[in-house]
Protein backbone atom coordinates (compact mmCIF):
# COMPACT_ATOMS: atom_id res chain seq x y z
CA UNK A 1 0.00 0.00 0.00
CA UNK A 2 1.23 3.68 -0.56
CA UNK A 3 0.71 6.17 1.62
CA UNK A 4 1.07 10.13 1.30
CA UNK A 5 1.83 12.16 4.23
CA UNK A 6 1.24 16.02 4.11
CA UNK A 7 3.67 17.85 6.26
CA UNK A 8 2.85 21.53 7.63
CA UNK A 9 4.40 23.59 9.60
CA UNK A 10 2.05 23.64 12.31
CA UNK A 11 1.08 26.55 14.23
CA UNK A 12 -0.06 27.73 17.72
CA UNK A 13 -3.44 28.67 16.61
CA UNK A 14 -5.37 25.07 16.08
CA UNK A 15 -7.74 26.44 13.12
CA UNK A 16 -4.41 27.14 11.22
CA UNK A 17 -3.54 23.08 11.89
CA UNK A 18 -7.22 21.99 11.13
CA UNK A 19 -7.32 23.43 7.81
CA UNK A 20 -4.08 21.01 7.03
CA UNK A 21 -6.19 17.98 8.42
CA UNK A 22 -9.23 19.28 6.32
CA UNK A 23 -6.57 19.21 3.81
CA UNK A 24 -5.38 15.89 4.02
CA UNK A 25 -8.87 14.91 4.05
CA UNK A 26 -9.88 15.86 0.45
CA UNK A 27 -6.57 14.83 -0.69
CA UNK A 28 -7.68 11.46 0.67
CA UNK A 29 -11.19 11.87 -1.59
CA UNK A 30 -9.16 13.16 -5.00
CA UNK A 31 -6.31 10.68 -4.96
CA UNK A 32 -8.53 8.01 -6.03
CA UNK A 33 -6.73 4.48 -6.45
CA UNK A 34 -3.03 6.15 -6.03
CA UNK A 35 -3.13 6.60 -2.55
CA UNK A 36 -4.54 4.59 0.01
CA UNK A 37 -3.67 6.12 3.03
CA UNK A 38 -3.63 9.35 3.27
CA UNK A 39 -2.47 11.62 6.51
CA UNK A 40 -0.71 14.44 7.50
CA UNK A 41 1.82 15.35 10.02
CA UNK A 42 3.55 19.18 11.57
CA UNK A 43 7.48 20.21 11.58
CA UNK A 44 6.25 21.60 15.06
CA UNK A 45 4.07 23.08 17.02
CA UNK A 46 1.24 20.67 16.32
CA UNK A 47 0.99 16.51 16.78
CA UNK A 48 1.37 14.14 15.26
CA UNK A 49 5.55 15.03 14.60
CA UNK A 50 6.92 13.68 11.04
CA UNK A 51 8.39 10.47 12.44
CA UNK A 52 4.94 9.83 14.29
CA UNK A 53 2.83 10.43 11.22
CA UNK A 54 5.32 8.49 8.82
CA UNK A 55 4.44 5.53 11.76
CA UNK A 56 0.61 5.91 11.28
CA UNK A 57 1.17 5.43 7.92
CA UNK A 58 3.39 2.00 8.56
CA UNK A 59 0.93 1.17 11.16
CA UNK A 60 -1.94 1.45 8.17
CA UNK A 61 0.15 -0.97 6.12
CA UNK A 62 2.36 1.50 3.85
CA UNK A 63 5.04 0.10 2.38
CA UNK A 64 6.12 3.12 0.86
CA UNK A 65 5.37 6.79 2.39
CA UNK A 66 5.47 9.80 -0.07
CA UNK A 67 6.01 12.97 1.53
CA UNK A 68 4.56 16.22 0.80
CA UNK A 69 5.93 19.50 1.69
CA UNK A 70 3.24 22.10 2.45
CA UNK A 71 5.53 25.12 2.40
CA UNK A 72 5.83 27.56 -0.06
CA UNK A 73 9.84 28.05 0.01
CA UNK A 74 12.71 26.58 0.09
CA UNK A 75 13.45 27.59 3.26
CA UNK A 76 15.54 25.84 6.55
CA UNK A 77 12.90 23.56 7.29
CA UNK A 78 12.36 22.09 3.53
CA UNK A 79 16.05 21.59 2.49
CA UNK A 80 17.18 20.42 6.37
CA UNK A 81 14.24 19.89 9.01
CA UNK A 82 12.30 17.60 6.87
CA UNK A 83 15.13 15.62 5.37
CA UNK A 84 16.08 15.42 9.04
CA UNK A 85 13.06 14.15 10.53
CA UNK A 86 12.63 11.74 7.63
CA UNK A 87 15.59 10.34 8.60
CA UNK A 88 14.83 9.17 11.86
CA UNK A 89 11.61 8.01 10.57
CA UNK A 90 13.62 5.83 7.91
CA UNK A 91 16.50 4.57 10.79
CA UNK A 92 13.07 3.55 12.61
CA UNK A 93 11.05 1.49 9.67
CA UNK A 94 13.81 0.61 7.21
CA UNK A 95 11.36 -1.75 5.36
CA UNK A 96 9.58 1.40 4.09
CA UNK A 97 10.26 3.20 0.87
CA UNK A 98 10.16 6.79 1.93
CA UNK A 99 10.17 9.51 -0.97
CA UNK A 100 9.60 13.10 -0.90
CA UNK A 101 7.61 15.32 -3.44
CA UNK A 102 8.86 18.59 -4.42
CA UNK A 103 7.58 21.76 -2.54
CA UNK A 104 3.94 22.78 -3.06
CA UNK A 105 5.84 26.61 -3.55
CA UNK A 106 8.17 25.09 -6.41
CA UNK A 107 5.00 23.97 -8.60
CA UNK A 108 4.47 25.83 -12.08
CA UNK A 109 0.87 25.62 -11.40
CA UNK A 110 0.49 28.30 -8.61
CA UNK A 111 0.86 31.36 -10.68
CA UNK A 112 -2.26 30.24 -12.11
CA UNK A 113 -4.13 30.07 -8.85
CA UNK A 114 -2.63 33.12 -7.97
CA UNK A 115 -4.40 34.81 -11.38
CA UNK A 116 -7.76 33.28 -10.28
CA UNK A 117 -7.32 34.71 -6.79
CA UNK A 118 -6.99 37.97 -8.31
CA UNK A 119 -10.10 38.33 -10.11
CA UNK A 120 -11.94 37.21 -6.52
CA UNK A 121 -10.48 40.54 -4.80
CA UNK A 122 -13.17 42.55 -2.85
CA UNK B 1 -4.08 51.67 -14.13
CA UNK B 2 -4.63 48.57 -11.41
CA UNK B 3 -1.48 47.12 -9.90
CA UNK B 4 -1.25 44.07 -8.32
CA UNK B 5 0.72 43.37 -5.13
CA UNK B 6 2.01 39.79 -3.75
CA UNK B 7 2.44 40.08 -0.05
CA UNK B 8 4.61 36.79 1.69
CA UNK B 9 5.70 36.98 4.86
CA UNK B 10 9.83 37.51 5.06
CA UNK B 11 12.67 35.73 5.24
CA UNK B 12 15.74 35.68 7.38
CA UNK B 13 17.00 33.63 4.15
CA UNK B 14 17.14 36.16 1.34
CA UNK B 15 16.76 33.32 -0.68
CA UNK B 16 13.58 32.76 0.15
CA UNK B 17 12.41 36.53 -0.73
CA UNK B 18 14.17 36.15 -3.98
CA UNK B 19 11.49 33.44 -4.77
CA UNK B 20 8.99 35.43 -4.22
CA UNK B 21 10.48 38.50 -6.00
CA UNK B 22 11.04 36.21 -8.94
CA UNK B 23 7.34 34.68 -8.36
CA UNK B 24 6.09 38.67 -8.81
CA UNK B 25 8.28 39.15 -12.35
CA UNK B 26 6.66 35.90 -13.39
CA UNK B 27 3.21 36.82 -12.81
CA UNK B 28 4.15 40.28 -14.63
CA UNK B 29 4.69 38.43 -17.23
CA UNK B 30 1.11 36.12 -17.42
CA UNK B 31 -1.24 38.92 -15.53
CA UNK B 32 -1.69 40.17 -19.03
CA UNK B 33 -3.52 43.80 -19.57
CA UNK B 34 -5.09 43.65 -16.30
CA UNK B 35 -2.67 44.59 -13.78
CA UNK B 36 0.11 46.67 -15.54
CA UNK B 37 1.61 47.08 -12.39
CA UNK B 38 3.17 43.71 -10.20
CA UNK B 39 5.15 44.21 -7.20
CA UNK B 40 5.59 42.27 -3.88
CA UNK B 41 5.98 43.63 -0.53
CA UNK B 42 7.12 41.74 3.02
CA UNK B 43 4.64 41.40 6.11
CA UNK B 44 8.24 41.57 8.00
CA UNK B 45 12.05 40.30 7.70
CA UNK B 46 12.17 42.27 4.45
CA UNK B 47 11.58 45.10 2.37
CA UNK B 48 9.56 46.27 1.18
CA UNK B 49 7.13 46.91 3.61
CA UNK B 50 3.35 46.57 2.81
CA UNK B 51 2.90 50.36 3.49
CA UNK B 52 5.93 50.86 1.34
CA UNK B 53 4.94 48.31 -1.17
CA UNK B 54 1.47 50.13 -1.71
CA UNK B 55 3.15 53.28 -2.32
CA UNK B 56 5.56 52.24 -5.00
CA UNK B 57 2.31 50.96 -6.97
CA UNK B 58 0.97 54.37 -6.29
CA UNK B 59 4.12 55.97 -7.28
CA UNK B 60 4.06 54.20 -10.56
CA UNK B 61 0.50 55.41 -11.63
CA UNK B 62 -1.79 53.17 -9.23
CA UNK B 63 -5.21 53.84 -8.97
CA UNK B 64 -5.99 50.51 -7.36
CA UNK B 65 -4.17 48.04 -5.58
CA UNK B 66 -4.84 44.18 -5.48
CA UNK B 67 -3.46 43.06 -2.30
CA UNK B 68 -2.53 38.81 -3.24
CA UNK B 69 -1.80 37.30 0.17
CA UNK B 70 0.83 34.21 -0.38
CA UNK B 71 0.27 32.64 2.68
CA UNK B 72 -1.07 28.79 3.54
CA UNK B 73 -3.26 29.87 6.31
CA UNK B 74 -6.03 31.78 7.65
CA UNK B 75 -3.26 32.50 10.72
CA UNK B 76 -3.14 35.75 12.57
CA UNK B 77 -1.09 37.45 9.35
CA UNK B 78 -3.72 37.08 7.09
CA UNK B 79 -6.50 37.41 9.81
CA UNK B 80 -4.72 40.79 11.66
CA UNK B 81 -1.69 41.69 10.37
CA UNK B 82 -1.97 42.58 7.01
CA UNK B 83 -5.32 44.42 7.66
CA UNK B 84 -3.77 46.56 9.70
CA UNK B 85 -0.85 47.42 7.52
CA UNK B 86 -3.21 47.74 4.69
CA UNK B 87 -4.76 50.24 6.67
CA UNK B 88 -2.07 52.28 6.88
CA UNK B 89 -1.23 52.33 3.44
CA UNK B 90 -5.28 53.23 2.39
CA UNK B 91 -4.65 56.49 5.26
CA UNK B 92 -1.51 57.52 3.38
CA UNK B 93 -3.15 56.89 -0.54
CA UNK B 94 -6.79 57.54 0.26
CA UNK B 95 -7.23 57.98 -3.11
CA UNK B 96 -6.59 54.66 -4.03
CA UNK B 97 -8.87 51.83 -4.54
CA UNK B 98 -7.05 48.98 -2.09
CA UNK B 99 -8.58 45.55 -2.14
CA UNK B 100 -7.79 42.31 -1.20
CA UNK B 101 -7.72 39.05 -3.07
CA UNK B 102 -8.26 35.80 -1.04
CA UNK B 103 -4.83 33.85 0.38
CA UNK B 104 -3.45 31.29 -1.39
CA UNK B 105 -4.07 28.41 0.84
CA UNK B 106 -7.86 28.93 0.55
CA UNK B 107 -7.64 28.16 -3.70
CA UNK B 108 -9.29 24.83 -4.40
CA UNK B 109 -6.49 24.64 -6.62
CA UNK B 110 -4.12 23.78 -4.32
CA UNK B 111 -5.41 20.04 -4.35
CA UNK B 112 -5.00 19.75 -8.01
CA UNK B 113 -1.43 21.07 -7.51
CA UNK B 114 -0.69 18.47 -4.50
CA UNK B 115 -1.78 15.56 -6.27
CA UNK B 116 0.46 16.83 -9.09
CA UNK B 117 3.54 17.52 -7.13
CA UNK B 118 2.64 13.57 -5.27
CA UNK B 119 3.63 12.11 -8.87
CA UNK B 120 6.65 13.88 -8.81
CA UNK B 121 8.19 12.15 -5.87
CA UNK B 122 11.36 10.66 -5.94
Amino acid sequence: MHALLLIAHGSRREASNDEVRDLAQALKHQTGDEFSIVECAFLELAEPSIPDGVSVCVEKGAESVTVLPYFLSAGRHVVTDIPEELQKAQAKHQQVNIKTAPYLGSAQGIIEILIGLSKQAS
